[in-house]
């Protein structure tokens, strides 16, 4: 076994991905020789204890951080300027800070004014998620073969930069770097976007006339279903990245909009081929991702 | 075996869903005697007499519906007028005339006008599909346990109408009936506004700056891969399907549009309530599908 990178790691947060990087570090043993966790809720601390996943469970966040050389924070990103307030007088000098919120802008927004000098922040997004959440939710292999990108600012000590790449390469990730603005826009597009249509199209099915609602329950085609399965995540999580990731989601929803006005007037319309041409570069986006083996 | 169905049954057009009916046909022996197929391609028809799913080829259609009790037309909704103008008069008496179109107004409108007196019309639409088209796309379970919706006019011959059902039950299908604009107006919420919406975002992402598009693809997460999966339609049954459907799919996109504009909005104010409410209709909405299984 490698030498494990980090002492002490504590998880501020325990859902999902924090519990499953609780079971990586449980099952690989080379990410840190202890794993502590602590999270807002009691019933989550109860649980975790339970299901015995961390070494050590606290529920005081300052006491939790106290001799770490790492947190992670795994909560909504909208709760970090919080967390922050409480654990930033309590953390080790050289402690390395990292994250897995969707939103890179707001990470550093909220966190950095509060860093103390000696310590070292390394945001990353783990790609990875189900449409379950809490503790029970996680599990060993989910980051596998998933991106995770990391978004140091310039300056960033390499050795903390170093080890939240091995840390995540551990997990089985592929890790890519890139800065805080340029990440925000791609997850507006490939996650946040997609996930604001998700939400919007089933509360427009929610509110057809009873009657037509059961039908398309009823007959919920490929589409549709595929949508709601998108639609079914988190609701603090989801709040919290639309509002920290609010002007590229803008920017990208103002320019979908655009677009699916343009086809639904070629519809009224009846322009053919510009509806064809708009089918064809669906198709196109589709092979290239299929080339890319994305898809 | 059961008695068949049919004693001669034409398939125009033997696409996807054309060609796994031929296959059905085949493997059950209990659809028609004998199946006959036409198409506008020479090339489909050379590929059909080589994969050997039918009994009789025939490039005229004229020719191909003669003599047969059973007609079902399986092109793009758009040729519906086209090909009736042909086979109209070549027509048998007492001969059923059906369809698998996504589209039931239209087939209405196109069909109903030219058809002979003693012909019975009972359009149909098996919500069964891949995203995948031609004769070789085809299989034999394509149409189980999926829904087939039929759309008979009041009046029309009720043994007619029990024969098609017959039919689809015996391709595996659950058989509804519904009239043909209710029917309409169901598939633009399940499938004709998520394709819109599948092909606008692969539009949008398109558009983007060479640089940002080529981090999409590679970042591409659940959510916008899901979206192109069935942005991967076939573009000529599309762009009928869009022109055919015209008003009740603007209609939901119109209520669509409002919904994400009132969403896009509450992000720009930060309205938390008012976003966690959407959120968990997404949430609601997908339950209700899981607890009826058409998750």
């Amino acid at each position: 076994m490698a030498e494990p990178i980090f002492n002490r790691l504590c998880l501020v947060g325990i859902g999902l991905i924090g519990s499953s990087i609780a079971r990586v570090a449980r099952k690989r043993g080379d990410l840190a020789r202890t794993v502590v966790a602590t999270a807002r809720r009691p019933e989550t601390l109860a649980r975790v204890r339970e299901l015995g996943i961390v070494d050590v469970v606290e529920d005081d966040p300052a006491k939790a951080v106290e001799g770490c050389d790492a947190v992670i924070l795994c909560v909504p990103v909208g709760a970090y300027a919080g967390v922050m307030e409480q654990i930033a007088p309590h953390l080790a000098p050289g402690v390395v800070l990292s994250d897995v919120g969707s939103t890179k802008g707001s990470v550093v927004r909220d966190l950095l004014p509060l860093m103390p000098g000696e310590a070292h922040l390394v945001p990353a997004h783990p790609m990875a998620g189900t449409e379950y959440s809490g503790p029970d939710a996680g599990f060993a292999e989910l980051f596998e073969g998933r991106y995770c990108i990391l978004t140091p600012l310039p300056g960033t000590d390499p050795v903390a930069v170093e080890k939240v790449r091995e840390f995540w390469r551990r997990c089985g990730s592929m890790i890519e770097t890139l800065d805080p603005a340029t990440h925000d826009k791609i997850v507006a597009v490939v996650s946040h976007l997609p996930h604001l249509i998700a939400f919007t199209i089933c509360g427009t099915a929610d509110d057809l006339a009873e009657e037509t609602k059961e039908a398309v329950l009823k007959f919920a085609a490929s589409g549709f279903r595929d949508f709601t399965r998108i639609a079914a995540s988190d609701v603090d999580m989801w709040r919290d990245i639309f509002l920290n990731n609010r002007e590229a989601l803008l920017e990208m929803l103002a320019r979908f909009s655009e677009d699916a006005h343009a086809l639904g007037r070629a519809v009224r319309y009846g322009q053919a081929e510009f509806i064809e041409d708009r089918i064809r570069r669906g198709r196109k986006i589709r092979r290239e991702l299929i080339e890319r083996k994305q898809a």
